[in-house]
């Protein structure tokens, strides 16, 4: 059955009950608004907002519950660039009236079942019909420490740089099921003194600047230690985008305690100095900035 | 020029600084994350996600400042619907890569003007191309105190029914100039056990079925009484929608005084009593539930 078919309030009459929802929702998906406790004391509010555009950033041949998967991890991956942990979120559905509704409820599951991978509650949302291609927006709010956000400022010159993980090949099929490195940038900043941090999302060429930019210092990356996903070339692990990998600069002082520290914790996930922050505030190397860009015309 | 010309962070660089931006935002636009002080202990924290989409809710010759306008001021209508307080709000814009870029800032001056009308900071957001329509997604933050919010839920048998303002005509262009009505749900509740609420966007026909479902009661509306925009019929004031006026029960006990009062605190709304819940959980009058529905195929 198509969308048209169903209806709105069928439709959310289906997708509502199932949406995983915690105690500190006292008003959840239905109202006009959405009503939720407010973090403790001590802590500050985290709000991030993302969205997938069909032939942007999935194929119309897409499973559903990879998209659903992606467009809810997104957004959660932006909070373990801050070191902040997620509670609630509201999706904006955005799709054509023709849409197969059984196609929106797999959606839902990945939805659903990123959410609960950490905990968070959908606690509302809404849909709009299109003539054009489906969107999904995906908003969430949740809390942080006042002394352990986060961001990326703060970086200083002679700072080690840091990568989970491996770097390229995402377009094959990681990009859809990857998973937020928030366990590991909550115990990153538990242990040591972060002094900046984000998401690998457009690929290290273009997100590397970004965060030097932030910090206003330059940078330098030892190319041969870059940590590549097997079968792929520094120019994937640059340029390709969606890693979905922390990028952290630290004092040097730290780095050894912390990759041995690291290797007893996360002994399954890499841990990779790739290079160091510096003082000349510059970019050297031309294959960085040549990440995804959204808008820009390719060189 | 055109966004595909200035890029991305070239667009955001010219954006950012003219956001409006509260005190209460350590991190505002432009990292990963942003951060915000939570609302004080007592308080409920209260979302809301809303968007436009051309071609469905606004047209491609439409201003873009209205359109702008229109993104923000409809979830915080459903802030007036909450009797909260909106703060914080996330802007997702999806446009093609082939936009005018002032078209965007135009767009952005609109939400921006609005944003500063009821003083909330816009304190981050996202932007994607698409190959399809324009849509803006606006998620917002805010507060309410834990003894005051209002909700569709908790209209009782024997309640009185009033709207604020004139009902239909607003695709004519009350629909992208409209003012959320804060201020008057704000004192609504601090003055009157208000029982159940909710602001009308898809029209009486559908809205008022939609809060004696949540309610768990009947309505009858006296049909003479709807207070009509001038040049509007009865159907109009039923199924056009985006009046974004007020609905809300109250009981009968309190409308006297609700109405003197009103009338001197704002002289220039009108308020209108327009029928009352009862106990037959039922909808006999064939005009309802003939707003504007999405999805639903028109019959």
């Amino acid at each position: 059955m198509i969308l048209k078919a169903l209806g709105e309030d069928r439709l959310l009459g289906q997708l509502l009950p199932r949406l995983p929802l915690a105690k500190s929702v006292p008003v959840g998906a239905g109202d006009d608004c959405a009503l939720v406790k407010p973090p403790a004391g001590g802590n500050l509010l985290v709000l991030k907002t993302d969205c997938l555009v069909e032939g942007i950033h999935f194929l119309s041949r897409t499973a559903p519950q990879d998209v659903g998967w992606k467009a809810m991890m997104r957004p959660l991956s932006d909070f373990a660039a801050t070191s902040a942990l997620p509670q609630f979120a509201l999706i904006t559905l955005i799709a054509s009236k023709e849409t197969e509704a059984e196609w929106v409820k797999r959606l839902y599951g990945g939805l659903c079942r990123a959410a609960k991978r950490f905990k968070v509650s959908i606690v509302g949302g809404e849909t709009s019909s299109t003539r054009g291609p489906i969107a999904i927006s995906v908003s969430v709010v949740g809390f942080v420490e006042k002394d352990r956000w986060a961001s990326r400022r703060g970086g200083k010159d002679g700072d080690d740089l840091f990568v989970t993980g491996r770097l390229g090949g995402a377009s094959r099929a990681k990009h859809l099921r990857f998973m937020p490195r928030i366990a590991e940038s909550r115990w990153l900043t538990k242990n040591f003194p972060v002094h900046a941090m984000m998401d690998l999302s457009d690929g290290l060429g273009v997100d590397l600047p970004r965060l030097a930019r932030a910090s206003k210092v330059g940078f330098s990356v030892e190319m041969e230690n870059l940590p590549l996903t097997r079968g792929t070339k520094i120019d994937n692990a640059i340029s390709e985008g969606e890693d979905y990998e922390l990028l952290f600069a630290i004092s040097p002082r730290q780095s050894k305690r912390l990759q041995k520290d690291w290797r007893r914790k996360f002994p399954k996930l890499l841990l990779t100095r790739i290079g160091k922050l510096n003082s000349k505030f510059e970019i050297r190397n031309s294959k960085f900035s040549r990440g995804y860009v959204h808008f820009q015309q390719s060189s």
